[in-house]
Order: C-alpha cells, then sequence, then structure tokens
C-alpha cells in the first residue's frame, strides 16, 4: 500500500502501529496497559533491571539513498528496523545474562514516507524482537525533517552474571571475541561507494551489505561467557575503542593479535582488510575479558585474540604476524 | 564555557555529562550500575513498572531561532532540558499515582553547539528532575544535523490507582481539569510571532513564552485524582484531542462547557482566546472523569468542566455561554 503518511494522520498511523504491529500477542498478561495511554504498565519484574537506549539518525547512522542499493525504499525501512532492534539487543548481551523483556519505541518520520516503509520498518523490528521474546508496549510519533529512531530496551537479569561492567578486566585475563569483526565496516563502504571496494562483485557487495544491517544476536552467547567474564563490551565503535575502553575503566593495558581475529574469507581478499577490523564499528559482537586461559576450548564459536597487562591503561599494544602495528585512528568519534 | 562539542569530541562529551550532571548523588544503592557502560542495572522494583517516552525534535516541537527570544542559545538549551523533562513526567502523572525513578536520555547534537548549551539542556533536565527524584542513569550521545531530544521515564505503583486508562469513563461522570488551559499556546504563537499577539507587552510576552517552556509538574494532584478517577489523560494536544480521545476509548460521548474551563487573566484579555484552549496544545493539565459529582469540592485546584454523556463517540458537544460553540479543528496533527 503506497498511501502517504500525510493522508493518513498522526492518529490514523498509530492506531495502524498499535492494531498492526503491537497486538498480535494478546496472551502475555504481563502487561498492565499497553500503547495507547501515557505511559505503559507492566507486572513488576523478578530480577534486576536492565535498561538500554541507543538512536539511529538520519544521515549520521545511515542515507536515505542508501534505498537504491537494498532494491528501494521499503527493504531500507526492514533493515533499519533490523537493525536499530539489533543493535539494542546487542547492548543487553554484553551485559551478560540477560533475559530481554520489553521495548518502548520513539520515532520521527518525515511525511512524505508511506504507510507501507512504516510496515516494513516494524516488521525488521519485530523479526529481530520476535527471536528473542521482546514485546513493544508503547512509544511516542512525530513528524520530523530526517528519519529518527529512538529504541530503548527493559531486560532483567536474576543475578550478578547479568552485571559484567566493563570495568573488572584484570593483568593476566584472556582477551576474546564472540564472532568475525569487520563485515560491517565493508558493508558501509560499499553503501558509501568507497573505491576500495569497487572490485568487488554484485554478490560479495550484498553479502556485505546485508552483514552490515544483520547484526548477531549474541544473547544466548552471552548467558555462558558471562559466568567466565571479567569484563563485557559489544564492538559498536570498532575493536580498538572497544578495548581502549576496557582498558580505561579496568586501569590496564593489552596486547592484542590482529591475525588471531576472526574475519570472512570474503573480507579476507579485500586489500589492506585489516583497517575494516581496527577501526570501524557496528560488527556488535562482544569482546570480553576472562581468567579462564582456554574459554575458547570451551564455548563454541569464541576466539582469543589478546590479553591484559600491567601497565599504564593507554599502553595497548596491537601486533600482526608477530611485528608491533601502529593503529590509524581510534574508532568511530561523534562531533569530530 | 564556549568550547565547541567539535573540539571536545564524543568521548569528551560522554564523560563530562556523566562526571558533572550524573553522578551528583553518589549515595543511591539502587543504581547497581549506570551510565558508562552498555546498559544500566537498577534494583528489582517493589511494584507494578509504568513506562513512558517522548522525543522533542527541532523544527517539529521547537526552533532554534527562538532563542533570540529567550535571551540566547544556553536560555533555549536550559528551556529545551526542563520542557522534555517536565512533559514525560507529565505522562507518568496521567497514570494515576507514580513514583517516578529512573531517565534514559538519547541525545542527537549538532556539532556547531558548545559544551555551555549542553550542560544547561542539563540544568534544566535535573532542575524538573530534582523536584520529583528522578535519576539520570543511562543514555545515548550522538552527533546530528538537527537537535533531538528523547526521553524514556521509569516509574513504580503499587496500587490499581497508578493505572487510570483513558477508557475507563462511563455516561454521568464529570469531566475535570487539574488548571489552567491555553497559557502554553499563547506562549507557541508569541515564539513564531502570530499578529494575533503582536499587541501584547514584553512582559505578557515572557509570561506567555515561560508557560510553554515550564508545563505543570501534577505528580501530586495526580496522588489525589487517581482514587476518585474513572479515566484520564494529559493534555498534551489540545482540549478538543483530549476529549474525543477519552470518549473514543471508553465508548461514549461528552458535553463540555467552555466557559467553565479555567484560563488565566492574561490570556482573556487575548481577542479570541477560546481557541487557545480548545484547538492548541502542550498544557500539560490532567483531564479526567470521574463518578464524584463534586470533586472540585475536594480536591484543591481542579474545575469541572463538562460531563460524559450516552451517545455515539464522536457526539461531543461544546458549549460556550449556554450556545453550542463549533469548533475549529481536532487539535494537533502530526504529518498533516
Amino acid at each position: 500500500m503506497e498511501m502517504k503518511l500525510s493522508k493518513l494522520g498522526e492518529d490514523g498511523l498509530i492506531n495502524r502501529i498499535i492494531s498492526r504491529h503491537l497486538r498480535k500477542d494478546k496472551k502475555s498478561n504481563s502487561v498492565l496497559i499497553d500503547a495507547g495511554d501515557d505511559a505503559a504498565v507492566i507486572n513488576r519484574i523478578a530480577g534486576n533491571i536492565v535498561i538500554t537506549t541507543d538512536l539511529l539518525i538520519e544521515n549520521v547512522h545511515f542515507k536515505v539513498s542508501w534505498a537504491d542499493k537494498l532494491g528501494g525504499l521499503n527493504n531500507l525501512f526492514y533493515n533499519l528496523g533490523y537493525k536499530s532492534a539489533a543493535v539494542n539487543i546487542s547492548d543487553l548481551s554484553a551485559m551478560g545474562t540477560v533475559t530481554p523483556l520489553y521495548c518502548i519505541i520513539g520515532l520521527g518520520i518525515p511525511s512524505k514516507y508511506s504507510v507501507s516503509n512504516i510496515d516494513n520498518l516494524y516488521s525488521g523490528l519485530q523479526n529481530a524482537f520476535n527471536r528473542c521474546g521482546i514485546r513493544i508496549i508503547g512509544g511516542d510519533t512525530n513528524s520530523s525533517e530526517k528519519l529518527v529512531i529512538s529504541i530503548t530496551l527493559l531486560g532483567k537479569c536474576a543475578d550478578k552474571y547479568g552485571m559484567i561492567p566493563r570495568s573488572g578486566a584484570k593483568p593476566g585475563n584472556k582477551i576474546y571475541v564472540s564472532g568475525r569483526l569487520g563485515n560491517s565496516a565493508a558493508g558501509l563502504h560499499v553503501l558509501m561507494n568507497n573505491p576500495g571496494i569497487a572490485k568487488l562483485s554484485n554478490v560479495d557487495k550484498k553479502w556485505f551489505i546485508n552483514k552490515h544491517f544483520h547484526p548477531p544476536i549474541r544473547l544466548t552467547e552471552a548467558k555462558k561467557i558471562a559466568r567466565h567474564s571479567t569484563a563485557m563490551i559489544d564492538c559498536s565503535d570498532g575493536l580498538i575503542k572497544s578495548i581502549r575502553i576496557i582498558c580505561e575503566q579496568s586501569h590496564c593495558a593489552a596486547k592484542v593479535y590482529l591475525d588471531k581475529v576472526p574475519v570472512s574469507d570474503k573480507l579476507k581478499k579485500l586489500p589492506g582488510y585489516i583497517r575494516y577490523i581496527v577501526n570501524s564499528g557496528e560488527d556488535y559482537e562482544l569482546i570480553f575479558t576472562s581468567s579462564s586461559q582456554k574459554l575458547d576450548k570451551i564455548i563454541p564459536g569464541i576466539k582469543y585474540i589478546g590479553e591484559i597487562t600491567t601497565g599504564a591503561k593507554n599502553d595497548i599494544k596491537y601486533y600482526l604476524k608477530d611485528r608491533l602495528y601502529k593503529i590509524p585512528q581510534a574508532g568511530y568519534e561523534h562531533f569530530k
């Protein structure tokens, strides 16, 4: 349906979102009042409450012109929905053993978009949320000049394993990562028409773009990791920045072996692929430290990439093939 | 301090916000992990959980050019902070007996602004939050082209009096309002240089602008009202839209007596002032229904303005001096 939002109006859009996308599952009795009232009311939560928020803003986190590379606006909206859900779920995973529960959504939407675009946004959101039982319970819907998606997630943790901070790393701890880095950054370079990826086949370009919009959901792994982890972060702004934050907050130094970082065969074929893993972001894999020396033998899929050392917190050394690797910059920084 | 955000950078700004604005009160032991980690973790909440979110978006909810009328950018940012806090608190009040607890903030900030502007934004937020014991526990800070402020509040309610829906009005119920309507709308007209308010004195202009940015905090009144109320809403999009939502969700009709709606003496002096109370918004007073016929004699400050009647849910009649009043439009609608 290509009806424009300007024709449907605010009330029409809100009613449509509530009836089509939020009230499919009426069976839950944990939601006492949901979308359509001033606030949502939910049953008391058995455990401590974990809460996180992330904004996705047009021309900062994505460009609408990318729709061309994704097969149209509806596909872009679907992908933005999936990604904005997944990056918030990633923040919950990075705390350890967390059960995600509820979502509340703030939207700013230019009125030129269609009802079908918004349906696709919610399909993407629900696709990610359905994988882990998250229910959308409310929100705020506005017109705006640029697209803004604000997601807040609530989860619960029953014990200390849902509170793995960034600050608990100790010298002697090993550093591990939950999966491959760099694919999302390569996808971003495809979307941005970076000349470095011009030689890729169309199939590979699509593969990287898909990785960019579909960060992994690591809740199951996080639950296993949490019992062994001293510090954990999700890799949203690149390897360098993630390691730096752990070292700063834990007051220690680190050595990282870049050829131990897992990467895809497709990424390895790109010239200078190391820069996609060190300096770019949005992989949303878990980076964590543990006193267990062989955790990669116990938990499938995680890889050992370095160790926490004594020393000044900014004394972080990167090695590539046994040689010191000079890091280019410090991960993605807003405002710079 | 007039240091630009582009000089301070993302990490510098986040560290400054955390150390200056979020960690003044270290005494609380209900926050287990707060800002600076992937997510915040808070103690289990004794009671049901009330949650709401609201976005304030540049050029939709406010214009940066209004800074001229407020004495500069710092004052604008302070006022935006106060207002974005207060409108979210208003949503909690509209649920009844709610104790507000925590705030999580998403920000999109153009890098041209200064550190001092952001300090003022947080001063405004904290000024409102300190009035009701709300603690900021986390957030997400981004650069963006336009200013975006996304606030999510968590509160608790111990019993059914914290869950007054919009849908519980019954024929025969009286309709009440918690305070004066129209001042905020008049303030908006001053800010927009509407010719209708050109004759106002500068003192009166400032008074209306101040009303626009300082919605009332009605948590105390809401607690008293909740025990007697069948339906409640906060008047964010004007009287007409508020009454319409209650009638739609409660499946009933209404009569409203416009000369019973409380207004300020300053507003009464404006020609055609009725339009500021029926069709404009952002008063954030509580509009509610009750089977108590003389509640205005029991709860100070509330005013009787009409009654719920049997009939079709769109059969809402407005009277002015005993004559039927033809309503102009249906309150503020996004996308139109």
